[in-house]
């Protein structure tokens, strides 16, 4: 099977034009901040730790153009020999990411509903087989489609406050979470877990994560980026290469999964939304989304 | 493969005369109890919440005629559009359910061993295959089969008494749990718990079984039935069909392995227990079992 | 598949010459130690309960003689009808095992690497799926191949001190764990807790051992011989058969795996430890354990 990391990235317009092309290692330039749109990418070259910061207000909800800036992101920070851990946070506050962007999938053609199903498994192939250290600082709220991204990388670092709270809670959407959406959950807490808070849809506040695994720790706000430098150096002891293998080997069966069915993934996902009685559902919950705000 | 919804009950009369044969989605008289032997059911049409009782005396042990009323009682309920969960419960003080009846496995011809492992798998597929929510509220000892029905289901209440226990028992009788009934147990507690636990053949008091998390919770036993309400209520605001396909991914691997190696599995348990070691092992348990009662 | 217990040994002289042919089932004279080079073993035939005892200087390492020794003895007592479980405990004080011997992987021939890695899969294969009901006694330090063999047995005691740690530390060396170590260690502690510790190759002070499930009890160091026999005893009241049985249906697949695959991991082996890269890491690793020494 191919290896995620290379992977074709959709063909779209890279968000930072030619900036993507650049040849595998070239160094990006001292601790410089790279222009794009929706994610600040800071990268360390003396620790070699990378910062993904999302600032896509006004809940960092999961676009096809936040997609594609996450995975060209990445593969630009996979690809630069200075790099070696990434941590993924939130520049918004109270919310980490809101999950897929709903607008992305309501009323638009069978086209973008590809488009968009492609970016998704893009981003998750690319993060949950990094060969990067990958610790995500959860802080604020991370259902759906921001649980996944918390998921998906090494350690979960969380806020320590009960108000936010994390899980894959798509059926209360009366949409169901697809099947490696499942299994990242599964090798993170187990089948029990997995099977019960799947079906109610559940999203856990910080201290019933921690007490289910979901994530590894909590620390005061404060705290969270001294404590994620923390965990980073300690994952950053360990030989990359070794690191890397073993990595690898726990988690290929789920990726393998994915790459074998991603186009039957796509064509189901498609099909399912397509359906008027989801359609509905994913209106009738961008209005009561609207309504709140209002 | 054959979603397990659909599978050919085994050819025997119905408990209950042509009302099998009743067509799907016709809906029974609100809130009566339907007339059966051994399993008492009833369905509050307000809810959408049947209730089955376990009322098969003296241990509501799984013979033949238990295990068809209950896969027939269940594709009732099933079929009735206006049954959307399913309680599992004991009318007779202290246990649940005993487990297979070994007189159905002792003495007996093939075919009878055939047909009544046919049935064994049977209650089992449907009840792990159920689209309905399904809760166990475990208000006595479950050994063996007992405990594979608690397994089955969506969330396990056990009345909080260090005097009732849960677990499959089997090697301490010199049988051996089926690969599913272990597949089954797994997918609840883990390998680890699973593989200490089956071979030791531990039946576990209710309050390590919750430490296992054999079972969810546990309740006085005046607050059983309250408590299954409330949590009966709590994955029914969760949209059924969401919640179904979402259990389906959950649980169809290990569905589909019996389904793949059902003819198999007959052929090993009729080999297994025509073995003459197996008949006195059974023989011997059996007189054990008459002299504690007498 | 071919059951571990009838693999062929490597061929190698047996370390005390024909004894290994001795026809299977032949018991032994009661209760008599014989004579080895590295692994002291004593059969009690009154209870069934034999012990393997590591005495292999400085810190039982798992040389090719010593790998050869384990799994004649282990083939040897699995053969003889009055065997029914072994403990396996260290004769050198503060030292369980220390791992594979990394002497056996530098600057050795490819013949000697094959020869090598191949017994380290014997080993493995026949405790793992050992009938023998087997209780790992870790009395001392338990990195990488001594973690392996402790979590290859049915049930670990582990001595209550804080100094002594165990777990799959190669990750540290530079090396990376094979599959079925990674599958043992997953099997017994799941998926995550695997994930998490394999990357960083910790090796967990008894305590954090015991919270993690790495191991299933602590006892004081001078209560662990009576503590061993308790357990023993208990796994020995279940009808060996019926155990047996269950055991295999828990480990079979885990087994299976290395089986069909036993020739390309030995592959794999040879050339991941023929990299200088490698070579210079174990040497590397080598003259520090030296230098502590000293």
């Amino acid at each position: 099977s191919v290896p995620p990391g290379v992977l074709p990235l959709c063909h779209r317009p890279p968000a930072w034009g030619r900036a993507a092309r650049q040849p595998p290692g070239l160094p990006l330039a001292p601790s410089r901040a790279f222009s794009n749109n929706k994610i600040m990418v800071e990268l360390d070259e003396s620790s070699g730790v990378a910062t993904m910061k999302f600032k896509s207000p006004p809940v960092n909800s999961l676009s096809l153009d936040f997609l594609t800036e996450f995975s060209i992101s990445l593969e630009k920070l996979e690809n630069n020999r200075a790099c070696r851990g990434v941590i993924i946070t939130s520049a918004i506050p109270k919310i980490f990411s809101s999950g897929l962007d709903i607008t992305e999938m309501c009323g638009k053609s069978t086209e973008h509903y590809t488009e968009f199903w492609r970016a998704v498994q893009e981003m998750w192939l690319r993060l949950y087989g990094s060969n990067l250290v990958t610790v995500a600082a959860v802080n604020g709220n991370s259902p759906a489609g921001g649980c996944l991204i918390a998921l998906s990388c090494d350690y979960r670092i969380m806020v320590d406050n009960p108000k936010f709270s994390i899980g894959l809670n798509e059926t209360k959407l009366g949409i169901v979470a697809p099947f490696w959406f499942k299994d990242t959950f599964v090798n993170v807490v187990g089948q029990r877990v997995a099977e019960r808070s799947l079906q109610l849809g559940s999203l856990h506040p910080a201290p019933e994560a921690l007490k289910l695994g979901l994530v590894d720790e909590l620390v005061p706000e404060e705290k969270i980026k001294e404590k994620t430098g923390a965990v980073m150096a300690q994952w950053l002891a360990i030989p990359d290469h070794a690191r890397q293998l073993t990595k690898s080997m726990m988690r290929k069966a789920v990726l393998d999964r994915l790459l074998a069915h991603r186009e039957e993934d796509i064509q189901n996902f498609i099909s399912f939304t397509s359906k008027e009685s989801i359609q509905k559902s994913l209106r009738m919950y961008m209005e009561m989304l609207k309504k709140k705000k209002g």
